[in-house]
Order: structure tokens, then sequence, then C-alpha cells
């Protein structure tokens, strides 16, 4: 455990909040030797929240969490996850493959039809194949366990290089609440792949309704903060149940912000994880912008300049070429005047009144060895501020995304 | 000469319509043992029209230019070319370098100050070195020339691989008009240099507001309508002089009709030239969408099909990825139902009703190695149409943009 202020980091990612199991199997979608489906379980009726991608070639698995959470009312009681296959541009078969992975969870977890949910990532346009996705449920279902986090959280890697998890422990009404997740995600689409996925737990009691606007906000300010190549995935998917073994949390309440602050540091922390993992990357940006007119112009700010492939070449190459961030603020939509904009990477401050000031260069390039690099703007336009992530661009990525399917 | 129809194309670049001559000398500017600086002059006082980038930290040379047609009132006789320096974000003595260049560019050829146009295309955020960009202008004034294109579209040339030109010869009214022009590009930002920049040429009668109004649409369909990187630089000028010397293009006439035609294949040709030239490039990617619901929604599927690094990627890499495709089309923003959705890569259908036709592996990667790459997208959703260049994307890119500016 390490002291964070208002909570402490603890072990167990999804399963680290009370109520929650999981299990990780090699069914052999596609991989072999290493484990392709997985389960969460939660002993209780959980309250559950989704946010979605809003891609138009969204894959079947999307519409059909969405009709089961509607015919739960909120509620679910497990997720089943396969990696290999999206099961996206499938048309009314893939709907069907969704429905049967789903039904079948529910029938080997003895729970209503309608409480079980289903992510999928991998190749995109090929049909699912159901024979070992069946087998690799009955599997899962007879390995589900309270430690079963690092199962879980490798069974549904692509190109990732490192499982992904966080969770915390924080305070409500002096008694310990839980929140802990993992995630998958490299690049947007790793080689033939789609999906960033996300799956987060707490044992706190909170409502359906109250968990889906927590949710929505922490992942707009995360999840939806990172980029890899800015290729917005047809699968991706951010879960979160509450099993209500913990501490209630109602609207308006001292307790419903702090939960919600220890929510969007856990979304916040596994989103960095997966910025830092993409696809050849070596180095982690922040992008800091402050002095925008509102939040919304400092996230297109923010973007512009984490999201340019001349910033992250740069970055790569570390050479502090400010002129690059300054053309992406400049095209970014943001509203601002070049002779209000200062610039600074790591302590060094290269730009300001829109010009370059006195700075050595070597002190500059210094700061782009640091992991994570953080770029900070000042748009002198407002009041402001967002952060986003992202990676270096390397020769890595193009050789993972240039490589063949096969 | 060869014919395409309703012109011929001939040589003679931004020198090919009559009026116009051209010159590109040795500054040193920044570069050596290559010409970097240069001047078109036209014999005339031409009508001039000019798109110019949004960018907000556009160069002190977009609002000089500006100012000088404004001025004016749409007229032109020279514009004073250099590369190396960009000069942008360089703030209150940036614009007086723009000013102090076409002031000398005016003095040197004995025409009002007014009618000199100017551009600068490298790196950003530094002074101009003004002594040799001084000596450079009185030595391209003493070197003008009627052929002198050559040494012109070398001179705008930074990481650029090779000279684009492109000029045709049309029949207006039974008698020869002309339209030529160069232009340079090759990252929207090469290493640490902005600039897409273009200048055309004709030797048809037509006035400011019409040219301008030609030079608009055309610039929209064209190059507004390729992308390297997407990283719209400080810089992108395209600038089109008309002499006058040859036949009368009045409005809402038919000589005004095949004029715009012909002037939007000039600048088509020279857009594709910059596409083909994306650094590291080994393929020009033309997305083709129809079925759109207007042409907007058309450009804006076209677009980032042709911008994702995916796809790009994929091109590379020879590997038939439809779904990358799809993907791309999810996440645009265009309207439609994935079920119909037709993909095409060459003459090989891959995708009919949204989900994957029979097709060979083999045939699909044969048409990846044909150059250009021709992807194929029809939505389903109406009668828009809209066609969008890219490249794929290298190692290269990697190497130019992660090297230092030194």
């Amino acid at each position: 455990m390490s002291d964070h202020g208002k909570w402490t980091v603890v072990d167990g990612g999804v399963s680290a909040a009370r109520g929650f199991s999981s299990a990780g199997v090699e069914a052999r979608i596609r991989y072999r030797d290493r484990p392709d489906l997985g389960i969460i379980r939660c002993s209780e009726r959980a309250a559950v929240a989704g946010v979605f991608t809003k891609n138009r070639f969204a894959s079947p698995t999307i519409q059909h969490d969405r009709e089961q959470i509607e015919r739960s009312g909120g509620y679910a009681r497990a997720v089943v996850v396969n990696a290999g296959n999206a099961n996206a541009a499938t048309g009314a078969s893939g709907l069907e493959d969704a429905r049967a992975m789903t039904d079948a969870t529910a029938a080997g977890l003895g729970i209503p039809a309608e409480e079980a949910l289903v992510s999928s990532t991998g190749v995109i346009g090929e049909p699912l194949p159901m024979d070992p996705v069946r087998a690799g449920i009955d599997d899962a279902v007879a390995t589900l366990n309270d430690g079963g986090n690092d199962d879980f959280s490798r069974c549904i890697m692509t190109t990732d290089t490192a499982r992904k998890e966080h969770a915390v422990e924080l305070t409500v009404n002096g008694e310990p609440v839980r929140i802990g997740g993992c995630c998958k995600g490299s690049g947007m689409i790793a080689p033939n792949m789609a999906t960033m996925l996300a799956f987060v737990t707490t044992d706190a009691a909170i409502g359906p309704t109250l968990l889906q606007q927590m949710l929505r906000r922490a992942a707009a300010r995360t999840f939806n903060r990172i980029s890899v190549d800015g290729d917005e995935s047809t699968n991706d998917t951010v879960l979160l149940m509450a099993s209500g073994l913990s501490q209630p949390v109602e609207t308006h309440t001292e307790a419903a912000r702090q939960f919600e602050e220890a929510l969007e540091e856990v979304c916040r922390e596994l989103a960095k994880k997966i910025a830092r993992d993409g696809e050849g990357a070596t180095r982690l940006i922040e992008v800091h912008v402050t002095g925008a007119k509102d939040e919304a112009d400092a996230e297109r700010a923010a973007a512009a300049v984490a999201e340019s492939s001349l910033v992250k070449t740069a970055v790569y190459g570390e050479d502090a070429n400010w002129g690059r961030i300054a053309c992406a603020l400049g095209y970014s939509g943001s509203e601002f005047a070049q002779e209000n904009v200062a610039i600074g990477i790591g302590d060094v401050r290269l730009v300001e009144g829109g010009v370059r000031v006195e700075y050595s260069e070597e002190d500059a390039t210094a700061q782009l060895k640091i992991d994570p690099v953080r770029i900070s703007v000042d748009l002198g336009a407002g009041a402001g501020e967002a952060t986003f992530w992202s990676c270096d661009l390397t020769e890595g990525y193009i050789e993972e995304n240039a490589s063949y399917r096969s």
C-alpha cells in the first residue's frame, strides 16, 4: 500500500473490491499459449454503468450490451470478454454470437440471461469461432476466484506489452471502500485488433443512475483524453460495476464527491497505462493546457498537440522543436491570440508572448529524456484547463502495424 | 504535349503562361549549394487571388499578403519566396521582415510597393537572416527569365525529393489560354519546416473577384484534400495570378466553366504530387467515396480513411486490412448505416452490405502493389462524392522527423 493522501493504492485490480471474482483461460480463439477469454463475476446483483464507442462500425457487442443494460434496469452480475476477434463488421450473425456468449455465461453461472455483458477485441470482419468460445466460457466459469485478476487482465491483452491494473481504497463514512480495475489498449487499434477495453469494479452501494453519471464524467477526462494513433475503435468499452457490499454513496453528498474523485483517479491511471504502452512507444507524453477560454477549448488544444505526428516524432528524436507545438495549437480550433501564448517542456520555458525566449537548447533537450515528457501550454485566453496523454511515434509503430495479419 | 481531351499538358510550370518570368538563386538562408530564394514576375499588373492557412500561429507573411492584396485592390506584379525559414512565431519583427522583403523586391523591379507578395517556408520561431535575403533578392531580380521555372520550382523545396510543376493549354473562344504552376510540400511540416506553397499563373484576362472565387473552389477540392501527416502548417499559401495577355474570361460564361475545370485540374495534379512526395512515402493513396449524404460528408469519410495511421501503415505493409478502413469510416462523423457500406481496393470488392464478401486475399494484396493505391467506398446514403489523397506511412517518415534540427 502506498499513501496518496485521499486514498491508498491497493493490489487486486478488478478483484480488489468486495464481491468480485474473475478468471482468464486459454480458449485459442486466435492466440496460442496465453489466456484469451475471461469472466468477471459479482456475487451480488451489481449496479452497472457503461460508456461505449461512437464508431458507426461499432461491434454488435456494443448494441447487445446496451440492450442488456436496458433489459436488466441497470444491473449485471457478470462480464465475459474475448481477445483475438473483435466481432465487428459481422452483421446479424455477429449479434447472434454476442447473444450466445452472454447466454452461455448466464447459464454457466446460473444468473438471469440479461445480467451478463460481453466485450470483444481483435480482428475486424471475421466471424467468431464459437466452439472454442463456448468451451472457454465453461472453463472460465469453473475457475473463477477472488484473486483471478492476474489471469483476467492478461486474457484481454492483444499487442499490449504489459498487464494494466490499478486499485485504490478510500474511506467513506469511516469505512473502507474500494475501486479497482484493469484495461487493455496499445494502439486504438492494434495490428488488425480493435479496442480499448476497461473494466472497473467497486464495493460501494451506488444506484445505476448516479453510477452512470459518474462514469461518464470520469471517462470524459481520462479514457477520452488519451491517444496513440487517433483511431477510435469499433469496440471501445468502459464498464463499471458496483456490488453494494460496502458503504452507500448518495447523490450530492460529500461521500459522492470523494468517491468520484477516487474513481477519476483509477480511470486516469488506467488510461495513462494505455498511452504509455502505445505500440512502439518509448515514452508517455503529458500535455497540460491552461489559460484556455474554457475546458473544452483546453481539451481541443491539448489533444491537437498530443496527437500531432510531428510533435510525437520530435519527442522520439529528443528535439525540443516547439514550432511544431505552436503549429498544432494553431490548427486545434482553440481560440487564442498567438501573442499571449507561453510554451514549456518540463521545467524549461521556451516561449512567452508567442515568441521564443532565451533558453539553453541543452536544457530543453534534457527535459525530453524524462518519462513522462511534460509539455505545458498557457493560451492566455481564460481559465480553462485540461490534460491529454499520448506517446511518442517510433519505427516500432510502423513495424507493428505494417505487418501482415497472418 | 500530351492530349487530355479538353486541354493539353505543356511544359514551363509557373512560366508557361504569357507574361511571366521567374528566377531562383542561392541566398544561403539555411541551405548550401542549392537555390533557396526566388521571384515570379509578371510583365503586366496581374489580377491576384490567394488562399491562406487558417492556423492561428500563421506566419506574419500571411497577414502581410492579405494587406498587400487589399491595398492594391487585388493586383500584383511579383511574388518573392524563401525556403529555410518560415518567418512564423516571430512576432512584430517577423512582420517587419516580411515587409522588408516585398519592399526590396518592389524597389528592385521598379513596381509599386503594394504589388509584391511574399511567402516563406522553413523552421518556425527563428528570425529571418535579412542580409542574405536582401542579397538574394538583388540576385533574383537580375536573373529573371522566361524559362526560369526550373530554378524557381527548385528554390522552394525543403524536404521535397522532386520539383513539382504542372501546366496546361486550353482553347477559349478559339484562342490558346495557359494555366501553369508549381508547388512544394512533403510533410505538412517537413523536419522543422513549415509549409505547403503553390503558385499558379495564367494569361487569361480575369478580374480579381472571379479569380478569387475560382481559386477558392479549386483549392477546396484539391489542396484541401491532401494530407501527409494531418498537420496544417503556419504558412500554407496558394496564389493565382492572371496576366490578362490572352482571352478574357467573364462570370457565368462557357469560357469560365472551361477555365475553372482546367484550373482545378492543374491544382489537382500539383496537390497529388505533394501527397505522393510525402516524407518517407512509397505510394500515393487515393480514397474515392461515393454514396454519401452530400459532398461534405463524402469528404469527411474520405479524409478519415486517407489520414488513418492504421490504413496508411496497412498500405505500406501491403495488407488488405479493410477492417481499418471500416473503422475510419465509422469515426469519420459521416452519416451512414454500416449495413449499406461497400468497400473495394483497386479492382477487388471486399465488402458489401457492411460485411466481407468472398474474395481472394492474393488478389486484394496485388492491388496494394499498384501506385496509386485506389480505395473505393460506397456509403449507400446519398449522392455525395469526393476524392482525398494521402500516402503510406513508413519508417522513413519517423527517421526524417525524429532527427534533430541542427
